[in-house]
């Protein structure tokens, strides 16, 4: 499911530092991906300008015209965005439905790539020491997200608000085909489909046949279902059952937290909003937010966003120059504990020093 | 909100075994129940037989004639439903629907309480030996659990299926306003909204909005707001943040699942199927399954069914005889490690002796 860039000796890169910390971190991942690269292969980035500050100071989240500028790139490099709590100028959700749900519809990202991994050396909250490496597809256009819904009596006693799980057949069988193919190049070759079919009949009914139906075509992969409830009490309990997960968007989001919290925590969480057919730019991003309290002491980790310039890399066709970051990545964590506390723009340097190795 | 059985002297029981270990772990939990009662108080057992063999044998999952017959009891205790895995004879979910679901639409039990602590004594999966001592009141009639959605084009390539959360000011101000008092009762008199209203926009505008408004009645406690993935997170790398979490009815299920595996696990996890006004008899059950595997070997651990005892005791009024039990249960979970391992009737004598001391 690797996509092409256009020309395959140039990577045309759009970068969204976003709020707080965003910035810092995506300039790092950029170092990083810079010298990870080989050397015929160009890289050009631009730089794009949105977030809760950028709001403030146009009154826009993504104008019309940014996403056609983005949608001419061949992949999206994003940090964070969101302002301080308490910054009562932004109504709660606006930058993030006006901005990150708008760019995952505008662009199709069907699949939400959330790699979950407890590195060597780092520490879980877990007391096992279970190996934990799976990955989360989780749906990215459909379910709970699309915006249906509405409200009655808006604002009385009597009013009635409704949200609008809305799954196709369509949307499902081709996020599952991913993940199926993801299951397939992995080593355990195991896929795990979670949902709430004892109750969302409908839509799990859905999930459940279109799952059965394409596991027919990849008989090498082992499957399994769980309810959403208990997929986490096995994620902190035996975290290491999983290796590939499928889900909805809404069960998706839940659970790739949880995920990234069990592995040792948002810091290190790399994730894609990936369109795996190349029609539109997809988009990598570290999972933590903008953290406007650390926002310019440069303490924010960049590792979270190095991990995602190694996702952006395998998705647009370099996967050798996707494992040398994440092996430097590897290797910096493994030793981290003993380093002691280093800033943004070191690990960043530690990084990419043993990336040029 | 605890609800005075008709006659203050009698409690007149209905009790649902159910399948698998289910009758094994409500036997233990009526010997504990008994002994905790002051002498005057007289117990009345009904037992009822539902689940998924009696689905088998009968072809029904729950009557209205045993609707008619359960309403006329002051409280229920349940102990676990559910056939075999793999056994094809029940469509997946009847049993959950046809019966869990139903009662609690049909006795309106729209408090879901689930207090999750992690006992002296006892190991969860998390490092950190932070006290953990939360109680999680989920909303149990409305969300997306009514039922509503459905399904176009049903089998083919062209499916759509659709699921419908329905939320009421009404249904979510009741809930809210238990969530506050049990708050407000307790030491720490915190409470958390869980919600995810930054995508959610109309239900969680309502959640908020009179989460804001009941507030204002209870100034004492101190309020806070996380959405539902980030709650996961917290859930697992500060679970000592906690001290009473108001969620909707999905959010719930899955946080509190989640809450029992950080707990400790299931085995230990009690629950009621609230009804706060008394109009119809309440419910209260272990979290756990019928765990077919187990049953009749003696091995089931009865000790969630025996604290769902004493959160029904509570409920009717007996506060005293439902700390006796939990005092009980404290203090054979402190000595457990030592005790090596005990059978069902063991444990459930150990703790019922403790209780008639
Ligand atoms: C910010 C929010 C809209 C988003 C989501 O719910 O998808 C975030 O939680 C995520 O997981 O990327
Ligand atoms: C069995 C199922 C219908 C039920 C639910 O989803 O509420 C269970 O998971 C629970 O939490 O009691």
């Amino acid at each position: 499911t690797a996509v092409r860039s256009r020309d395959s000796k140039l990577i045309d890169l759009a970068v969204i530092g976003g709020d707080g910390i965003g910035p810092e971190v995506t300039a790092e991942a950029l170092k990083v991906l810079r010298v990870a690269l080989p050397e015929d292969v160009k890289l050009e980035t631009t730089d794009y300008a949105l977030g809760a500050e950028h709001y403030l100071a146009t009154g826009e989240a993504l104008s019309e015209e940014t996403i056609e500028a983005l949608r001419r790139h061949d992949a999206i490099l994003f940090g964070a965005v969101g302002a301080a709590p308490g910054d009562t100028r932004i109504p709660s959700g606006l930058i993030e439905r006006g901005m990150l749900l708008k760019l995952r519809f505008a662009f199709d990202h069907y699949v939400n790539l959330r790699p979950s991994k407890l590195w060597p050396g780092t520490t879980g909250p877990l007391r096992g020491d279970a190996p934990i490496d799976f990955v989360v597809v989780r749906e990215g256009t459909e379910g709970p997200y699309t915006g249906n819904g509405g409200s009655l009596r808006t604002g009385t006693e009597q009013e009635i608000a409704t949200e609008v799980s809305i799954n196709t057949a369509f949307g499902i069988e081709r996020v599952v085909r991913d993940a199926f193919e993801r299951a397939q190049a992995r080593p355990r070759r195991k896929l795990t489909l979670v949902h709430k079919n004892n109750v969302l009949v409908h839509a799990g009914h859905l999930w459940t046949r279109i799952f059965h139906a394409v596991a027919t075509e990849y008989p090498e992969v082992t499957t399994d279902y769980l309810h959403v409830d208990a997929a986490t009490i096995f994620l902190t309990t035996q975290p290491e059952r999983f290796d590939v997960i499928v889900t909805d968007n809404l069960f998706g989001d839940i659970l790739t937290d949880l995920a990234a919290a069990v592995t040792g925590g948002i810091g290190l969480a790399a994730s894609g909003n990936v369109n795996p057919t190349g029609a539109f730019p997809s988009m990598f991003e570290p999972v933590h937010g903008s953290a406007p309290d650390i926002a310019g002491t440069g303490k924010a980790d960049p590792t979270a966003a190095i991990l995602s310039a190694a996702l952006l890399l395998a998705h647009l066709s370099h996967p050798e120059a996707a494992a040398r970051i994440e092996s430097a990545v590897e290797a910096d964590l493994a030793e981290r504990a003993e380093l002691g506390v280093r800033g943004t723009a070191a690990i960043g340097d530690a990084i990419r020093s043993r990336v040029a190795e």
